[in-house]
């Protein structure tokens, strides 16, 4: 990370830690674009009342206000003010709505764009990072099949990171009409608080958990133990779900004849096609993981996390679920099922966990070296050749000594000096020729038809050796 | 622009207008990354005393709070509060500072990034929008080459952005010590005044401008009438501009071997050698206009406004100049000049006046059909066969009569249909075929094999018939 980053929470990159972030941001577009999905962005600022939707991350929000009204900022009710997206869900929701006539459904979009928290600053979590989300979503309506194809979507993009020597990613699926089902069928009722307590499990443990739910959400110690088995329950295919889960119910008296059963069991089916269905695609790529909640509340079926091989310490990495209340327009729905990559962390567990690394600094291929500040445009020559032909090329800064010039380059990277013709004190003019400084070949060249070696020509993202 | 843009001043697009400007933003750093520029991004935020260095944008500013600091925000000082970054300069003069270790001087870069301002609503000016920007930064000194170097590169790029229609674009550019050293030579002293009154002078007319210059800044009749001739000044290469301006100074009775004199002569030679040495390069492209004045104070030297042929009404769409005094740490100087492209309001002329559009919505060049959701698998198989070979696929949301589907692929723009085989109910399977749904030519086909026509494989931008 750029050394002096002096704000805590907010990450900045140097160049060369930008290349990688750059890199994983077109893979990731390239990757969505394959699939079809339709690129857009959205402001950065939306209405407080749109912001205040959500409960749970209603806390971090960062309002806006102008310095002119600065001392009077208060006068207008925070549902009025604007703040910085949190999210991309909750914006997207907003722009489907509004552009209702205007796109196709179901509509598959990606977007790449920061987000804010407006987090304690001590806690050293992001408060400003980009995330990249892919949703689709519906005019009415949605089919479940996007339940699966979309987490499949993330596991490829994730895949192809791997390149880059990001570990082994796997999706790990719930669904909240199933976890709500179980925990009504036991006789519990404030089940967002039991989610919101479920959800701490990494963090702090069963013991403390079951504390929670008994002295937080009304549960006695049985129905405690209850939604803990549930959390442990985890099926890599649809069959074992339901025998796990049917084996749980038992154990804990659900009436399988009752409204809360059957609530489960429409969660289950889904939770089941997907695991399944994912398993004909890429199998092993997702499984069911009935601890995974989810803290914000807007989901209301399928919920994703996705955690990285070897990397629990960094927690999920691409989360998401299905909601289908959060974009309305009077009575018509536009449910939605998408996921997000927290992608700041990402990288930041890409440059100082894997070590990738730019493989140079600077995007040119050579440096057009400068023989005297008169000739410079003899070097600008050259490299207007060159980058006609869509070689990326520098000219020096200076007309200093060749040494220092090629110090120029090394410095960045750059893996070709060009050394322009000069006519000597005895009247002979010699030829031009580039010098690759990593290999110390040096031959005679002319910028119309000299080419780059394939290893030199291009910036690209490589693996430090450790 | 999306329809529904709800909110005055901050610009959103719709998917097909985003194509647009996401191809402007990939021309653009293609051209800085030839040119050797490395692309950096820097946090939205900066403190408020970093915002409030500069006196003329200060009022335009959004500071954060953070809503658990309601009511209490103001019990920090401004100059310790967040604020968004109103331009890309002032956070690279700060990143530049703080990773003056780690950068290599001259530090060439390129960043395209959101800004905001905190304009009044009612002014209709956009709040919210996307700036692209080059500058060069020196460590302690900086060649006066790159302030024609930088200008010709945002040529070169406003240039390859004439394949979508834009007009041809000229650089104007003056120089700040020119200006001065001629207001001082016939005796003005608030130099920082009527460059303000000079600079409105597109706006309000040469009348008001004279007037102002007199009741604002102390100006007498003449001494207005001084200024509006300086301003009415421009050139097309070094020599024309010399005998003009030394014209003028005889003509108002300047002092040729005064301090003032020996100012602006300094400023006239750097503006005489850019005019001169871009005229070598790209022969009109940079002339000399001696009313460019520019509204932020932290230029010390040159400074550029671009404007487009025929598009007035848009004002300068490229400005900049050169810094001196922007990034200090202690005694030491790290002297920059950039310029800045103003990409949301190309953007929506390139939409709105050009008429760039994309070829088709979806980056999709097939839609696979689905016959029943039962044989959703086979579909999937051949988009993945088709996507592992670059070509971009998407699959029928749902199962619907087949005309519907190719509706739907016609709706996104999407030119070919790729129609699985089926068995009949005679029991005889039909074969694989793709529809180009442009053209109505339908062929066998097979997925390892086919190749998109050139003309459909990818999305692009045109200009549409008008």
């Amino acid at each position: 990370m750029a050394k002096g980053a002096s704000l805590s929470g907010f990450p900045e990159w140097l160049p060369q830690e930008r290349v990688v972030e750059q890199h994983v941001i077109d893979t990731l577009r390239s990757i969505f674009e394959l699939h079809g999905f339709l690129g857009i962005e959205t402001r950065a600022v939306e209405q407080g009342s749109s912001l205040l939707k959500k409960g749970e991350t209603s806390k971090e929000i960062y309002l806006l206000s102008r310095l002119q009204d600065v001392g009077n900022e208060n006068d207008t009710p925070i549902e009025d003010r604007l703040g910085l997206h949190f999210d991309l869900t909750v914006p997207l929701s907003r722009y489907v709505v509004e552009n209702s006539g205007d796109v196709v459904f179901p509509f598959k979009r990606w977007q790449i764009q920061k987000v804010w928290r407006g987090e304690r600053p001590q806690e050293g979590r992001f408060r400003e990072f980009v995330q990249a989300d892919i949703d689709v979503v519906g005019n009415g309506d949605l089919p479940s099949h996007y339940e699966v194809d979309v987490p499949l979507v993330m596991v490829e993009a994730l895949e192809k990171l791997r390149e880059l020597g990001l570990p082994k990613a796997t999706v790990h699926a719930n669904n909240r009409k199933l976890s709500e089902g179980f925990y009504r069928g036991i006789g519990l009722s404030d089940i967002e608080g039991v989610l919101r307590e479920i959800d701490k499990l990494d963090k702090i443990g069963a013991d403390e958990v079951a504390r929670l739910l008994i002295s937080e959400c009304g549960a006695t110690q049985e129905q405690a133990q209850a939604c803990l088995e549930l959390a442990e329950l985890s099926a890599e295919n649809g069959q074992q779900l339901r025998e796990k889960f049917d084996d749980l119910c038992k154990a804990h008296g659900i009436d399988m004849n009752g409204d809360a059963y059957t609530l489960a069991q429409d969660g289950l089916e889904t939770l089941a096609m997907i695991v399944d269905q994912a398993a004909l695609i890429r199998p092993g790529a997702v499984i069911a993981d009935l601890k995974i909640a989810r803290g914000l509340d807007y989901y209301t079926g399928s919920v994703y996390e996705t955690f990285l091989e070897g990397a629990s310490s960094l927690g999920s990495v691409c989360s998401g679920g299905r909601y289908d209340n959060l974009a309305t327009q009077g009575k018509k729905k536009y449910p939605g099922v998408g996921l997000s990559i927290g992608l700041s962390r990402l990288v930041a567990y890409m440059l100082h966990t894997v070590k990738a690394n730019a493989s140079r600094i600077s995007p040119a291929a050579v440096l057009v070296a400068v023989w005297n500040e008169n000739d410079r445009n003899i070097s600008n020559d050259i490299a207007r050749t060159l980058r006609a032909r869509g070689i990326a090329a520098d000219v020096a800064p200076t007309a200093a000594k060749l040494g220092k010039q090629i110090k120029y380059a090394d410095k960045l990277g750059i893996p070709y000096v060009w050394i322009p013709s000069v006519t000597e004190e005895n009247g002979e003019t010699t030829p031009q020729e580039v010098k690759n400084i990593v290999t110390g070949e040096q031959l005679e060249a002319d910028a119309s038809t000299w080419v780059p070696a394939d290893d030199f020509a291009q910036r690209t993202v490589i693996l430090a050796h450790n």
